[in-house]
């Protein structure tokens, strides 16, 4: 059950994709050097390994439970989650201000990949109280900063995101709770919220609810939400704890997976109401809850990533030890089943898409922090909108393949992987829900095609494809088989990309459900054709390498590889994709609704 | 959590595509008129739907449990057996002169279709004790047969297969367990057996062990099997019940799923020795052994197929219940959700995945009806060989493409998917082990290569590639817009699988890694082309009838867009495939077993 965090990989990714030297020339990011970077990492990896991951089966083995509207969580998760906070981890990418570390994003990614490694369910709680923090930071008013983000930054406090009602799920338009003003500046919430992860638990002082709700006079649907902040304990103005609120834990879910974390049933209001304070402006929640999402998002599709890390070291280790069947090219007895050739595919299969979408995730976590820190406006306009184009990516594509990933896990250990205590299977179960929290990956998709692609013309995509198309070209150049192998898959990629972009553009006005037939196949075609592109820079970044015998020519040569089976496996599926896309809407829309 | 079974479909593909009327005019197969087939159908639907489907969800939450040596199911699980049993479904393909009804597989496939829509887990202790009778009305002898027989098909008593030790799983050549000769024409066995399915349970009166063993002098390796019966309690001459075998049930396995289905450590021999008696002669076990697995195979693909039906049933229910969301070509309000075009797609992906593999899969039994029946032996054997390159196909084609339906059912029912009340998820773990047991998908895709495409340097697969081509100039001929769409992919896909079979004869002498490399996505490549196949055979179906004016319009134009879906949305996978098989090698085998 043991997990030893890939640094060498991240820090490649870091280094040599994604452009740490660049993000380090930034202001606000010189700390950012490749040797403190390489010691957070470091650091990071001893903790998610030795503090986290044990954790991870117990949670699975003995759940968070609800008792009398209080919820515990599984024994060693407070504990560590105390250690976590200590350490300085919750504070790793916010304002050195408020106590945290201030690094770029491209630092904290790996951060949160390795912790979702080690534990999904107990990353999640600083998942959510960092998109609390982004809120707040954004919108907040001074004196919500000064309250809230010290607390929530050291770890004191943990944050919540309250979206779901029942009968609002996707559609935030259908949001019916309730805030009513009472005249000293707060509100009283009333409203029941359901899906709240980490909405109620026993491993902080206090929770810090950011709660959508309508106030009176809100207009209907998505332009009548506001935020507010409603704590589980109320804060005196000398920062204190003061008395509890009226939003109380009535029962939490029975889950597929991530079954330590808490999924709570939230009642806002039911004694009276609960003490909310507005964040920002009326009727701006969604956009201040979109902060907190995008953040969110990229955060999924990190677990996507570190759960398929997981799944993969687990799955090559029993591939090792399980001595199994003569080698095909002959040997005198079994062999261990690594030496297979389905399990050797099945483990570079789980591999390959894993190095893909880190590598893809953390080039936009830069793009994020130029966006963030750059001196000149229109850079930062420019890596924001690249950045936001590969969010729905990150996110949607980085978990659908962990489900991939996590079931071929499952696979490689045979029947011993259907036995629970084997631990595979809580990979597969845990993933499961990664393509459906904080928006399913046809929510990300249509984000993809709607803001991202449609409001622009294609103009970002294209742009992309365009950088595509110049690591072509040096493949070609560079002209040995893996290389040329790797430009054969990436051409045909990034044509199939270009012409669903032109489809897309073209025939959303007039035929809009044709377009949204296609809309998830997009998402992932652009997953694998700019994570294949994101590969093949790999590759030609190993080539270099080794050509100059410059550092560890095992790591190149198999990053190399990793990256030849990337395009042959992987990148392949394009063709397939940009036809189902472009002709498939006939067979997605002929069936009338009551032939299903 | 209802489940209705699709008999329209059943017969629709047990009639047209299957050619019920050519099975009934075999020398055996009198008594299976469609009007008695319809009739069967029905009333096996109707348990199914009643009896059996309400118990699925109560075997997961209440599994069978083991006490003292003992396992007891779930509640109402020993009552169903019993009615199943005195319904005579044990029998539907067994002989009359057992007890049976003697029908054709053609007809008995769809009845285990429907019993695994309704439970995997209780369609298990059938399905094995199908593989016993097989076992012994191949290589019984006539007292064997006499003895067990009856019993086996009226239910009364039940089968196993005992093959797998925790040194021995895919590679029974490691198989350990000794048959000591005791002089009196019986054995003493002795041994530990794992992954017993129903090895312990108390819905019938006795348990036949059918258990694979190696004699004192036998050889090594497979060539050293022997199969032997080890019932639970001795059988007296006269038919009764004797002495308590040794052989006892020590643990049952904590899966993730089929949970209400017991998976036993059985020890053979602990306690003096368990009497068993030899079937067939010493030393062909493995052969025995394969008729049972065989059957079994087979029966697992109704397995995949069953709970995908099951799974998309499911799915249809929720999305139309559901409402979320404005329709994106303009609604006032919300409208349930399968409006919207990616849950249509979903829904699509999984009737047109399912419907393509129940198609192939009753073909294939159709094929073996003829095998068995058919008063020509070459057209017997003609027919046998196409059936047994089918097996492959539908094993792991089917069990693999439910592990996707069922994962896209979860997906439609967003975060309430991830619920276990819910229902989805249970299919979702239920269909993993499918893939894994009766052997994985990678020992299905070794039997495709190597015994059905290497052996006759691809005959059988080319056979049934021009057999495709015809249906393409059909297609090309009716000229239809969705015709000619469906025509256009299955022209990529025979030529996709046409390269790969020729790949594969071509290579497999010189470089036999790389062409087991690509095995299992042969396996995948051979399911969608075939089963595209059959869906464009389908559509061509009922364009005639449609022309013609006869039937269900609806159905017929249902079929249509459903075999259109498939070829653009699955089938269009198969260049893709291809590429991987054929240019993949290298990226598979590339990486030293120390990199990863």
């Amino acid at each position: 059950m043991s997990y030893v965090a890939p640094v060498k990989d991240m820090l490649f990714a870091i280094n040599e994709l994604a452009g740490l030297s660049e993000v380090n020339a930034l202001p606000g990011c010189e700390d950012a050097t490749a040797e403190t970077v390489e010691a957070v990492l470091e650091e990071n990896a001893k903790f998610a390994g030795e503090v986290v991951a044990p954790l991870n089966w117990e949670g699975d083995k003995a759940p968070s439970y609800w008792q009398d509207g209080q919820v515990f969580t599984t024994k060693g998760f407070k504990e560590a989650f105390k250690l976590f906070g200590e350490a300085g981890w919750q504070g790793v990418q916010h304002p050195q201000e408020f106590g945290g570390q201030g690094l770029p994003k491209l630092v904290a990614t790996p951060c949160i990949e390795m912790l979702n490694s080690a534990s999904i369910s107990f990353a999640l709680c600083p998942l959510l109280t960092d998109g609390a923090i982004e809120a707040l930071l954004t919108a907040g008013s001074d004196e919500q900063k000064a309250i809230y983000l010290e607390n929530l930054i050291s770890g004191k406090w943990t944050g919540t995101m309250n979206l779901t009602e029942p009968q609002a799920g996707s559609d935030l338009a259908m949001v019916r709770s309730r805030a009513v003003p009472q005249g000293d500046g707060t509100y009283k919430v009333f409203g029941t919220k359901i899906f709240i992860t980490y909405g109620e638990h026993d491993m902080a002082e206090n929770i810090v609810h950011l709660v959508l709700a309508r106030t009176p006079d809100a207009p209907e649907g998505v332009k009548g939400i506001s935020l507010f902040i409603v704590p589980k304990f109320l804060v005196n103005a000398d920062g204190s704890l003061g008395a509890r609120n009226d939003a109380h834990c009535v029962s939490i879910e029975h889950k597929l997976g991530i079954k330590a974390s808490p999924t709570a049933v939230l009642q806002f209001g039911d004694h009276g109401g609960a003490i909310g304070t507005l964040v920002g402006e009326e009727n701006r929640g969604l956009e201040y809850m979109f902060i907190m999402m995008n953040a969110a998002r990229f955060g999924v599709g990190m677990q996507g990533i570190g759960v398929a890390e997981r799944a993969y070291q687990k799955a090559v280790q029993y591939a090792r030890d399980r001595v199994q069947s003569r080698d095909l090219a002959g040997s005198a007895g079994p062999v261990s089943i690594i030496h297979h050739p389905d399990v050797r595919r099945m483990l570079m299969s789980m591999r390959a898409q894993t190095e893909g979408a880190r590598s893809l995730a953390y080039v936009a976590a830069a793009l994020s922090d130029v966006a963030h820190h750059h001196e000149n406006p229109e850079t930062r306009k420019a890596n924001q909108t690249v950045y936001e184009y590969l969010v729905p990516i990150v996110k949607g594509w980085s978990t659908e393949m962990s489900l991939d990933v996590t079931s071929t896990g499952v696979q490689v250990h045979g029947g011993m992987g259907f036995i629970e205590e084997t631990g595979a299977a809580q990979h597969y179960r845990d993933a499961k829900i990664l393509t459906i929290y904080e928006g399913t990956t046809a929510i990300q998709a249509n984000d993809l095609v709607g803001r991202k692609t449609v409001r622009d013309g294609g103009a970002t995509a294209k742009a992309l494809i365009a950088q595509v198309r110049a690591v072509e070209a040096e493949l070609a150049a560079v002209g040995t088989p893996d290389m040329l192998a790797i430009q054969a898959q990436l051409a045909l990629g990034s044509a199939a990309l270009e012409d669903v972009v032109n489809f897309v553009v073209a025939n959303v006005k007039q035929d809009i459900k044709a377009v949204f037939a296609g809309s998830v196949l997009y998402l992932k075609l652009a997953g694998i054709v700019l994570g294949g592109w994101q590969m093949a820079r790999a590759a030609l970044i190993a080539h270099k390498k080794l050509q100059a015998g410059e550092g560890d020519a095992a790591f190149y040569q198999a990053k190399i590889v990793t990256a030849r089976f990337f395009a042959d496996h992987i990148l392949s599926a394009a063709q397939g994709l940009r036809s189902a896309i472009v002709s498939g809407s006939a067979g997605v829309l002929g069936l009338p609704v009551d032939q299903f």
